[in-house]
């Protein structure tokens, strides 16, 4: 997508044919830099630090990392130990260790001497392939923006969390895909971000990444949104996965449960964009079985932002002696999602759904299980 | 409520007799600091800048700065001022009307040269009338918090939104009293705060009240109570209200009407916690008949905290060019809350719930529907 007018991806390999370029996401939205990463240290560290954040701009990045590991020793026991490393940076994402498979599926059966040429090629591919999928999800979903367009003979208003754009894949987005997809095409589209606590993902990546492309949108605190639906402000909720279990339970930043419900509660449709590799074909229940990242208190004690100096500053908005918990994600059950918007097109939530687009995928899982 | 060991209200006539001392609430959690009010505009700046805040606290401050304007002024233009000048400070709060028309109601049929005197008598009965309201309401709410503490032998988790605490009243506080009373009688609790975007008044001022009292609690994001509720980790949500209308909705700070969602859908008990003076008789639907505040887009894309450096500082957490909404209230339907827990008891919140708590009152606003 466009930044002032310029077409980016969020990584690629750099002129020299093997170093890596970011966008560093923690900067954004104050500051928009571009980095380097030339070691495998460089890419754990931007996945855990959140430089790169996003499940398919993970996997993608662990695959390169992956390819710098090799390219500075290409052998058993680094590939052994860059995945290991690589596989720690996360726990959630199952992209991560989705993309560390393929990775390895590709190496196996050649030569070392051949892995570094070969690990990147498969990155590239995996990349390609992640863009190609965005690309699919927004061809699909943009018709039920345009749809509501129509009928309404309005700008349609979708409400989104997080920030499941293009900062978070490669390019085009998961939830974000059909809004550009639609707002490309002409149809008029505004979206409601939620701001997205504790990170601010919404007020600063999602909200940085459609000004930059011109689309039209209100940022909200994530506890407005209820309210909106209630009010008849919202048409249509598109939000990402982080994990999508067989039985269409998804995973998601914090807080999509809660509006999974409101906008159950006011008819409004929920649809999760999600491309394949998010689906976790060995879990059922999402509740019993996703495991929910615990992450630092200090994001919910501290805020960054830009401060009347110019410079980024951290704040405490607590009181010093007071405890802060922060669970990362929460699990949206399939009864509350009105359909998956998927690089094969869009489906119920549910086995059933999910086996209608990936025949050969549902079929292949159930029949593990049986054997488990 | 306790700070540092010693006893505060959050509203006292200074020693002169006629001043005011307020805790500036816009300082905390970072500083404890009392101020003098001596003006009917001081007042009034204290109430639009949320130096105080909360329904009971704001109409006792109205009822003060009557006294302070009459002190000054003891005639009729005066008082009709006053009470313009109130009124315009905040539109939601029903109990700023309230208490302005108490106070005329006690200035009416004496001669002005005792106007004065009457009406902080009248300022005096009104305040100690809320700590008495806000002793009962927790008085009969520990109940809820006692039971579930006998029946599973552990520290009951509560979990509230905004502040509705002693801060936001003048002792004890509404949601909050039960809590502090189960605490004062030694039954073990923890309170989830919801850090209440975007004024983070759960962050700064429910967290500070409970901890300087010495009350066990963890601040979350507001996303995060939906998973907490799912998790099981919460036995019991009690929020304040803003105003309840006469079937049974409460207008309350925005994001409520989710986490009452999401009780629901958990099968855990959602209380609202209110004093009479906080239910407005002439209105039925609240969804339709509540006016919502919208307060300034600042308050969303801007976060004030304390920096490294000691000093408070406003942080700018979104790009520059992105509006943003900021509905300060939303409406939770009656048919999500459990019950309410008032000054005579705990009722359902319905026509009929309230009518067996305020017979007096429902059938007085019944009638005067029946003739409009």
């Amino acid at each position: 997508m466009k930044v002032n007018g310029a077409h980016y991806r969020t990584i690629w390999v750099g002129r020299n044919g093997w170093s890596l370029n970011i966008i560093d996401q923690t900067k954004l939205p104050h500051a928009f830099e571009v980095i380097e990463l030339n070691t495998l240290h460089d890419v754990a560290h931007a996945i855990k630090s959140m430089q790169v954040r996003g499940a398919p701009l993970i996997g993608a990045s662990a695959a390169y990392g992956v390819c710098l590991a090799l390219n500075a020793d290409p052998s058993a026991d680094s590939l052994e130990n860059a995945c290991a490393v690589l596989a720690a940076t996360r726990p959630t994402a199952v992209n991560l260790k989705w993309a560390l498979g393929e990775m390895r599926k590709a190496l196996r059966n050649i030569s070392t001497s051949e892995w570094v040429l070969a690990a990147y090629a498969k990155a590239n591919e995996l990349a390609e392939a992640e863009i190609e999928t965005c690309r699919l999800i927004g061809h699909h979903g943009q018709s039920l923006i345009a749809e509501i367009a129509a009928r309404e003979g309005r700008a349609v208003n979708v409400l989104t969390h997080c920030n499941a754009g293009w900062l978070a894949c490669i390019d085009w987005g998961t939830a974000l895909s059909p809004v550009y997809h639609a707002y490309d095409a002409g149809v008029k589209v505004h979206v409601w971000v939620d701001e997205t606590r504790p990170r601010n993902q919404g007020a600063a990546l999602t909200a940085f990444e459609l000004g930059a492309h011109g689309v039209p949108h209100t940022i909200i605190a994530d506890n407005a949104g209820g309210h909106l639906l209630q009010r008849g402000a919202v048409d249509l909720c598109i939000v990402g996965c982080d994990r999508l279990t067989s039985t269409g339970d998804a995973a998601n930043k914090i807080g999509t449960y809660l509006k999974a419900l409101a906008a159950r509660d006011n008819n409004v449709p929920f649809y999760v964009a999600l491309p394949q590799s998010t689906i976790d074909w060995s879990m059922g229940d999402g509740l019993s079985e996703i495991p929910i990242e615990e992450r630092s208190a200090d994001e919910v004690t501290h805020v960054t932002g830009l401060a009347e100096t110019g410079e980024v500053v951290s704040v405490r908005v607590s009181p010093a002696g007071s405890a802060a918990a922060n669970p990362a994600f929460d699990v949206t059950p399939s009864r509350l999602i009105t359909g998956l918007i998927t690089e094969r097109g869009i489906t119920a939530s549910s086995r059933e759904g999910l086996a209608k687009l990936y025949p050969e995928l549902a079929g292949q899982a159930q029949r593990k299980r049986a054997f488990a």
